[in-house]
């Protein structure tokens, strides 16, 4: 394992993740509340970033690279279990199956792969869309008092800094568009850098993408996969959101990451029921 | 569940996917050796469609709508048990958590949320590609000896009948594209038609999209998630493949499925390590 940084020690997200063995042989953790998406309910991203910090433990290798969560219910914070149940494990990668509870029984499980990601360029990689800089887009944190809608601004706002591509806020300005789809720079507020399990929590920080055409309700996590394919430069990092088929109460989130170099970092999918 | 009609009865999809109960608690499979990929190696989309129809046994639902599975090695066929242990249910979905294992040990996990389709229709749809109607697309297994490479026809491909657009096939006859993206018409061959648990094994159905860059190997899948969004219409159904980045040893593919009347039924992602 690596050794702990001194910004990893005093980070509001570290201090949030962390996990810790015990006795038993569950690691133990404590679900921080105001990690929450409004009315008190945690975000899923941050999770499954506890998950991630769980599955690296207990693991020959560094890095969350593939991780798929089921959420069985909302968690509102308190103390939690991790129980981790090692899978193969070698040279290239290592499986593991993780089932986190809080005090009122599981709240996720995950399967999670570990590997140890290089610095090798991509061979092959799709086009970075093109947006203004941070400075030119909307800070969401700033700017809810404008959406047509009040928008309550989730607990987890302090500690994740949003900057909304203007192509993708008119609905903050009571504008919204026809389509299902928000682009983002986003960083830790207290300047910690993004690494793969910071990306696991950014794979689900923006609002659900309803919100671009005006429905600024909750949509609930059923199922996400989180893909980590680089380690992340220092800096902000931009996050497309989009829905592809919004249809029976069911909807699904489509997320590419890309660091500040223009680098596919993250990739993540999930199945959600659609906003109120 | 709902009672087996005929062709389901019939069909070489229902018979090597079927599973039934036994005296323990673990359900019980016969992995059928020739659903392969090459070299005797079963496809995941085979794999997954075994642990579909195990969740949908164990649950109040009638459809797998999000299945994510780690594939821990590679199985070969045989007598197998398929371990479900059943999460919260509700009236809109339910949870569960399977394992299948083979005689030498577990072969994948799969996180499992069932629910009930309804043919709602969309409320939004990303377009679909315009491709050539099945006749005039490449049937795989007939110009499997046109490829510059020669191509060992994978044993599935007798279950699983496959037109590839010409668009995406001109590495089929010798000249690579620099795009992973492999567009495909694919039905069963006996005629069955498609249902949740056979769009399951179509999300895994294809070459690996390195195939169409002039690459024949194969890519084992790390990771796989599909979602599962509609009940598909009779006929041919229509998949996209592309990888978006291809970088240290490691792909993603992901699959776009749409049903003979153009409506999305299933997307997919999965994590691979590339083909050598």
């Amino acid at each position: 394992m690596p050794v702990p940084q001194t910004d990893e020690q005093t980070s509001a997200f570290d201090l949030a993740t962390a996990v810790r063995r015990a006795d038993g042989p569950a690691l133990l953790a404590d679900l921080d509340p105001t990690w929450d998406v409004g009315g008190g309910i945690l975000n899923g991203g941050y999770l499954l970033s506890v998950a991630g910090r769980a599955a690296v433990l207990e693991s020959p290798h560094e890095h969350p690279v593939a991780m798929s969560a089921s959420y069985l219910r909302a968690g509102s914070g308190g103390p939690a279990t991790l129980q981790v149940t090692p899978g193969p494990a070698g040279r290239t990668l290592a499986h593991s199956l993780i089932t986190m509870a809080d005090e009122a029984g599981p709240l996720i499980t995950v399967q999670a792969t570990t590997a140890t990601l290089t610095d090798a360029p991509p061979d092959y990689s799709l086009p970075v869309p093109q947006v203004s800089s941070p400075d030119e887009c909307l800070d969401m944190a700033a700017n809810a008092h404008l959406a047509a809608v009040p928008v309550q601004l989730p607990g987890m706002t302090r500690y994740v800094d949003s900057r909304l591509d203007p192509a993708t806020a008119r609905w903050a300005l009571g504008k919204p568009s026809d389509e299902p789809v928000l682009r983002a720079w986003v960083r830790l507020a207290d300047g910690r850098p993004a690494d793969p399990l910071a990306l696991l929590m950014f794979a689900d920080a923006l609002p659900p993408t309803s919100f671009a055409t005006g429905k600024t309700g909750w949509a609930p996590t059923v199922q996400l996969q989180v893909l980590v394919r680089a380690l992340p430069a220092p800096g902000w990092c931009l996050v497309e959101a989009r829905a592809s088929e919004i249809a029976g109460g069911w909807t699904d989130e489509d997320y590419r990451i890309w660091d500040s170099t223009g680098r596919l970092v993250a990739q993540s999918r999930q199945l959600a029921r659609t906003a109120r």
